[in-house]
């Protein structure tokens, strides 16, 4: 995997280097209740993300943190190295699935998989590549699905 | 629809109160070039989202939010009202796909309809209820195609 020379963790892939079943891992980032409140404040003021009393009357049973911030922490994980795909990562489209909560005092990461690599017909300079990843927390609990169908430029 | 006499716009709707094919309409959210660069300087730091110049030698051709921030925002117009389900949003998975880029200049706000409504055998206080959230822009054109499995509580 490292045919390129490259430093380790600059390696990038591009479409005609990828394989059904490659993995990548993120590095980790670290939540705290401060930016949970301060992401749902701005996106998604519900009880659930903001209050901890009332968020403990609720089927959650304490303070979560919103699907969208599990999410976009996932993007930032990713795009730091987390899934060195092309030059850049760009979403045609995703499934999320939330199987659990993300807690304040989760430290999550992401373990990403290539599932399909489907070069395109009309632009050949390019594919769809579908690329599993499960955002875990400190005990490897999986507390995001996400299926992203990504577009991929060929190197050459 | 407004059999509650409540006031307009609190009205919220619960499990057995939704009918398949009912609409909601969000209020509005104004984007700008500030707010697109803080999104993606702390979630998706890549060019398309931070550097006007690197932006327009893409296939975006110049500044586009990301998916990620298209996807909160439009959490935040369904939280205050453009999705009034039950006592709260919470969402157990969902599909999104972005046919078209967010602009910097975007207004947006969100027009949802309920696609199925399924009680919970298990759980007869509850049920899940598919809605599918188009967020639109100041010329209606669609840039986010949301569909949400929500759960959603029984008023009785």
């Amino acid at each position: 995997m490292d045919a390129s020379g490259d430093p380790a963790g600059t390696r990038r892939y591009f479409l005609e280097e990828l394989q059904i079943g490659q993995r990548f891992t993120s590095g980790t980032h670290a939540l705290d209740v401060e930016q949970v409140k301060a992401f749902a404040s701005q996106f998604d003021p519900q009880r659930y993300h903001l209050d901890e009393e009332a968020a403990a009357t609720t089927l959650f049973g304490g303070l979560v943190a919103s699907g969208w911030h599990t999410a976009s922490v996932t993007m930032r994980l990713l795009a730091e190295g987390g899934a060195p795909l092309g030059d850049g990562l760009i979403g045609a489209g995703v499934e999320v699935a939330w199987p659990r909560p993300t807690r304040p005092c989760d430290i999550l990461h992401v373990v990403s998989e290539v599932m399909e690599i489907r070069p395109s017909r009309s632009r050949p300079d390019r594919g769809m590549v579908t690329l599993r990843c499960e955002t875990r927390n400190q005990q490897d609990e999986v507390v995001q699905v996400m299926t992203a169908r990504l577009v991929v430029p060929r190197r050459t």
